[in-house]
């Protein structure tokens, strides 16, 4: 990649190994569950979670979208936060495409939501009421600033699920940043959940693709659904080639994105007129406001920035979001912090 | 009707009058458009609430669910309070069976939306992000205590829905308790609204029935809905004669409901362990809390007031409801006090 | 009623007997379950179809939408007709609100889906395929001559639906009318079918509303989707009133409605130009086209007839429907029979 | 590939080239717009379906769904034959994520919906009735045989859609293979359209993904939608590279496979037992009945087959698919023949 490209971790593009596997990927149909590097990357994910069984999907969207269709019907109720990456990101396709009933409760600071009103949101049994069917978490949760949620809280959500006969999907688009913040497996945060998303082409580089882990019988329905949503793909091993090394390798070095951001962070930190609007990154995101010392607003920043070769992502007026991922090393984020520094005089 | 019954105003019966109109009224068939009745009541009720026209539909929860599904489309996204009955009481019906995601913010303590609230919610043009389509607001607003929107009020959040394209649904409900509460036509707090429903069968004594107003562009698309919905009815003159009662006679004395109603409030706060929760009433609904001196659940109190031929709602552990309505006279409401005070003691 | 209306029987008004019953009815808030009129209906409703328990709605579209929304989960099949009710004249209600798919098969001309193709357009498991869930048949049946289906060939369908673990929805509009013709009770005709629809304001004469019903779980499941559509009506034991004398007295006396049809359908035939569609009829409709020597087209013929104060139903360019019920005695008869043939000649 | 596997022209593998040009193919993130190589995919196929758009989607069952949900509404209506892919094998996606009622009328043996059938099929305006808004056609028609639809026919069906203000949707999976067979530009069999899908990894060999083309302003609302379902890939540009091939070079060499195909067919009528369906193939699929001289079910003769390394698809007890592709070269036919030779002993 020519450019330091900060908007996202989406943007990586697959390593020279992955380039490679894809190339020489062993392939079948899968539609017809032929493809065995498809399978190889289902079970290695499935393992990976916990989980007795996985599904390859195009994208956490899609893994979302299948997790929430599979769980609820027409008319169920999912309980998630207002800052939710299903709420906010993903085009209300739950009530689009399959009936369901968003209820939002307010994210804390910490990505969680709390249990009390996680509790007063699930409604009891009465003929004015949709069935609260499924609650959703997100970890590592995006706008709250990449922040993580513990495998002791996952677990109170889940048993507060279970307490109602609810279920627990969790969006863990990035869990393997949580689990490298926090010293865990990825399984153990993926566990109390029934159900979970994660992405090989955020942070893991693999060119496109998530996966979605649950029981046989729930990636059963998931299947059939992927199906319907005209998901199904043919020699889709290709991808999963890619998706292989993003979950063996990849997942190893998230570390180094993790320190890179907290070496952003303290850099801009320290440029006058910027400002971290979640403190220092747990993960790989850093979350920047702009204030009136500087003349320029986010949009203005952005494209003085493009200039130089640096692309970030603006999140509002005078806000933006940097993320780092394989692709941005140590001299990538001194440029970047130079780039703004100039921009502060 | 025998009881007091104070859980809603949807229970009051007819009146003799309705009763007698219902038996000789003038009837067709109204899915060929046929029913002079319900034609009458139709242009009456449109010009009430100043639109082109109106339908007759069985229930407020379909005047709401038509009102939306008519202005937007699968994946559409309509803003309402978080206190909104369309979100709170019917089922979730906009998104089950009509694909329109619902984007709730805090309903304020008067029963508003804050205009930056409802500014911040409206989404930009992005392919991650549904179309903002629809704002609805509630007047009278039930679960904030049957407060009361102003004409003022109303006319910003059209002018906000207006400048970014979008429309402005009024669940009215009640809106002739709120036009008595102001001291101003029904039309006036409607007419900032594209669309606007209202009851037939809450404090206004109708047995069945609302009516949904808008354009006659609206009203055609609506009636089209209504059908599909199997919301069209044949000889529903029977009902459209008591609705014209309704609107005609029963609108002009809801003064007296709410005399009755600040009376009751007045005579609840005075006797000890119960408590108003939103001050003296707007309109026809008190909200009492129950505290830890009274020996009683909210459940057990409305038991032991049946015992008494007394009828109240409950909405919370230590939490009910009282509204008057037509057959609630100053009796009733002393009578009702009187148990509420034994209970106290 | 003034005029002679043949266009159906749901133009039919309701009795006096069912005024009076109307306007002295005991009522009370059915979204609570207190109305004592409307459980009265729907237990009655409930024995007289052999069925554990019955649901009041407003329509036969409803009583239909309901039934299969029921049943049938967002992408779950629905086999029915290319000539059924729910296909041709429902709106699409059951794809656009509930996400089920219908797949037609030719209704035969006796109104009967042939067993081989019913079971040929059963799907197997397979991921391309949505789930098989739901047969519909409709009894009697419209739009092949109002022809009734027995109780063997009922059973016949109901036997094939439980082997492919299905359920069986009867369209019974009109039931009582294929009980007549057959001279068996209706709940023979009903009791094969796991959930069945029949109107109270078609030929049985009462203003709005008809009956779903099946088992109590079904039920319980369709008061909830009555709500979430908006049928939910309060004192609806103004109407409930009117369908009990449906019921219990009207359903007697359609041997006399088909007596009529008969005598209506052999005059038609008797007169020049006119030709029965479906032979003579076996309940109260006759369906008639009109050859080349009548100059006029059936549009026109309406209007001519219209002046007389005689409405019949157009159904296309050289067709015509004539229905009939309760308000159209020998008179009416023999004066339409004359006014056709003046047209004739 | 090892086997010679004639169930589908899905099954095909990645060419060596593709391989190649996957691996080092330029990319960027598709869902920003910035993958170089998706973007000159999506050029090239507009271009050669003569529109002004086009959009790359992992399926042909996500390019037809796209299509008819970004051209029909909750409730309107889409007419296609008894045997359309979309009714057949697409799992009812079109009723159960987007609300559209499918009208199906019978395919003509060569593929065709008559005229008439269309034009009796088209909803007037009422009511009662859907709106009808979309027509499908399919080139090459798969279930009657690959056969395929004429510029004229397509023309005339595009002519009749635009007379009731309705869109022309064809899902030309296998547009190429028509156009090898007729001789023809593939624009011109969609040009008449409104939009088309087309898939490159059927015939074409291209391990994943389909086209959809349309007007800038259907390709704007069919990006919004594919985000939706959760199909917006990140660094597409691996598979459009492969795309690209497909296209450029794969559609140019199809006759090669009719030309296989031709041959099968001449071979498998000539083995006592063995009867063509739909005669002999105008493209690449030849469908085979199996008689009672034949003591094998046609599942036992791909069981035994398979033991020879050979792969058909069973359609029916007694009946299977053999579909030729660049895979199956001349050895493998005379092979394939051999083999059912020995079954008809």
């Amino acid at each position: 990649m020519d450019v330091i490209d900060l908007r996202s971790d989406t943007v990586s593009h697959p390593t020279p190994e992955m380039r490679q596997a894809m190339a020489s990927a062993e392939v079948g149909d899968d539609v017809y569950g032929d493809d065995p590097t498809v399978n190889r990357l289902q079970e290695l994910a499935a393992r990976k979670m916990g989980k007795e069984a996985a599904l390859f999907v195009s994208s956490g969207t899609m893994g979302n979208l299948i997790g929430v269709l599979a769980q609820c019907q027409r008319g169920d109720e999912a309980i998630m936060g207002t800052l939710a990456h299903t709420f906010l990101f993903e085009q209300g396709g739950i009530s689009a495409l399959g009936g369901v009933f968003p209820h939002t409760i307010p994210n804390q600071p910490d990505g969680t939501l709390k249990l009390d009103d996680i509790e007063s949101a699930i409604r009891g049994e009465d003929v004015h009421f949709p069935i609260s069917r499924l609650i959703l978490l997100e970890n590592t949760h995006n706008r709250c600033g990449g922040v993580v949620l513990t495998p002791d809280y996952t677990r109170q959500v889940a048993a507060l699920a279970k307490k109602h006969t609810m279920n627990l999907h969790l969006d863990g688009a990035r869990i393997f940043n949580a689990a490298a913040a926090l010293g865990v497996e990825a399984s153990e945060l993926a566990k109390p959940a029934d159900t979970v998303t994660f992405c090989l082409s955020k942070a893991l580089c693999a060119p496109v693709g998530s996966m979605l882990c649950g029981s046989k019988e729930f990636i059963y329905k998931a299947r059939r659904l992927r199906k319907q949503l005209g998901g199904g793909m043919r020699q889709a091993g290709v991808l999963a080639a890619a998706g292989i090394i993003a979950i063996e390798k990849m997942s190893l070095r998230l570390g180094e994105d993790h320190a890179r951001a907290r070496r952003l962070a303290e850099g801009m930190a320290n440029i006058p007129g910027f400002h971290l609007d979640f403190g220092m990154p747990s993960t790989n995101m850093v979350f920047v406001s702009v204030d009136e010392s500087i003349k320029y607003s986010a949009r203005e920043i952005a494209e003085r920035l493009s200039a130089d070769g640096i692309k970030v992502g603006v999140t509002g007026d005078r806000r933006f979001r940097l993320v780092t991922h394989y692709w941005i090393n140590d001299a990538a984020v001194e440029k970047t912090l130079s780039a703004f520094a100039r921009l502060s005089k």
